[in-house]
């Protein structure tokens, strides 16, 4: 039996359920579980050490792991961020599978790349995405975000443009990375407003709890195309699974596993 | 969920079945997984840096653990040798259930201390074997050993004699903790003589495969009371499950998962 573990400052199932369900539906002997650490070094040692083929890894973790690893893909070194490592024999490869999962969906959507860009948003998942842009060959992007020092950084760093609040804008996709509509404090925030949204042809929410945030309710009703955040995190959960087991499970077992996941 | 280990050079079937059953018996959110390693300071700092909560350590491991953990236990001090880590929150306790079982067996099954006492071999089950019987009060015992130095010193260690061969003595107890009678290359070995056999009380074989030896089955024809290895092999893994859980199964449990472990 081989075992795929996550590591996470504060664990959740999600990844277990949604991993562990599809190794039973495709009749595979491996087995998932949560970890959390106080001591990365030697968790990732374990890692090693031990065989365990695959290991997700979450917030506070995606920075420090770089030093512990043997080898940075590509996914992984375009953003200086990991969440995914695989073990071949104890050679540790790190992946981001966020940035892959976006690439992925901003592909199959068929959002054009000469497309107007407004990326609400300046941490770890908000580079992913510019990074996913970037390289999809995306330009006309602009980076929003009250924070001038994280906003102008990320904007920088790929070309793009920055300003501080997405009210006197308009853009083709629109994309929120911030936690703005999501389950808790902010869940009745919306990321955009209504007017921008009406203007947009596309509109992209990263914010995967609840799936069906403000901004996605009021571009369904607009008659917009959307992506979703209940996307982003399956499909990259997805390429987690074909990198620790080999195999691709369609899309209607990603879509059920993702089901699954979040009941 | 919670995960318990074991780390063998060669990993076996066997630890795994027989705690899964009894997880499951239980009903205990428990999953336990059979490892093997090239690096066991990583390893078992990642048993720490994990909160894998119980370690059952196989040869070459034993001894070279010692340095790893935090705590030794009386059980695996007593003869330097560990076969169960205990994690407390990053705190690692050695102990040998071996040792615990073998002590355990010779009370069940009323063997009086005073016997006289034949032990055949000089390895590190034969070291458990001695000290349970030294600590138990026998000290009427003879290490039986072709090879002189480890016989000896092994004898030496807890006041007992040694001499090379089995054949010219007798003794109320008969124990062989040689392969002689294992499955494989000396299946077909008696370890003791019909006529040694004669003139025991109780005869114990700590080759657990298969359970019933050769001497097993000539000391069952002679009508003497037996203890054999697959005791040994059960007892020692469910007081591993006591110390992992916290919970005793049922005599008839560990039966049963004795039997399920070596199906």
């Amino acid at each position: 039996m081989t075992l795929c573990i996550s590591l996470a400052g504060r664990p959740s199932n999600i990844g277990t359920r949604f991993h562990n369900y599809l190794y039973d539906e495709l009749g595979l002997n491996f087995i998932y579980k949560a970890f959390t650490t106080t001591d990365l070094p030697a968790a990732i040692g374990g890692v090693r050490a031990l065989g365990i083929r695959g290991c997700s890894v979450s917030m506070p973790f995606k920075d420090d792991v770089i030093a512990l690893v043997d080898r940075m893909d590509a996914s992984a070194a375009a953003i200086d961020s990991v969440n995914t490592i695989v073990n071949d024999d104890g050679v540790l490869t790190a992946y981001n599978t966020d940035y892959l999962a976006v690439a992925s969906l901003l592909e199959q959507h068929g959002v054009p790349a000469d497309s107007t860009v407004m990326l609400r948003g300046s941490g770890g998942m908000a580079k992913a995405v510019a990074a996913a842009l970037k390289d999809a060959g995306f330009s006309e992007v602009t980076v929003v975000a009250r924070n001038e020092g994280t906003g102008r950084r990320l904007a920088d760093l790929y070309g793009f443009d920055w300003q501080p609040g997405a009210g006197e804008a308009a853009a083709e996709l629109l994309i929120n990375v911030t936690p703005l509509g999501m389950a808790g404090a902010e869940e009745d925030a919306l990321s955009f407003d209504l007017e921008t949204v009406a203007g947009a042809q596309t509109v992209f929410d990263v914010v995967a709890f609840p799936a069906e945030t403000p901004l996605i309710t009021a571009a369904r009703a607009a008659g917009k195309p959307v992506i979703t955040g209940a996307e982003v995190i399956a499909l990259q959960a997805a390429e987690q699974f074909v990198l620790y087991t080999g195999m691709r499970p369609s899309p209607e077992q990603v879509a059920a596993a993702s089901e699954f996941s979040r009941a």
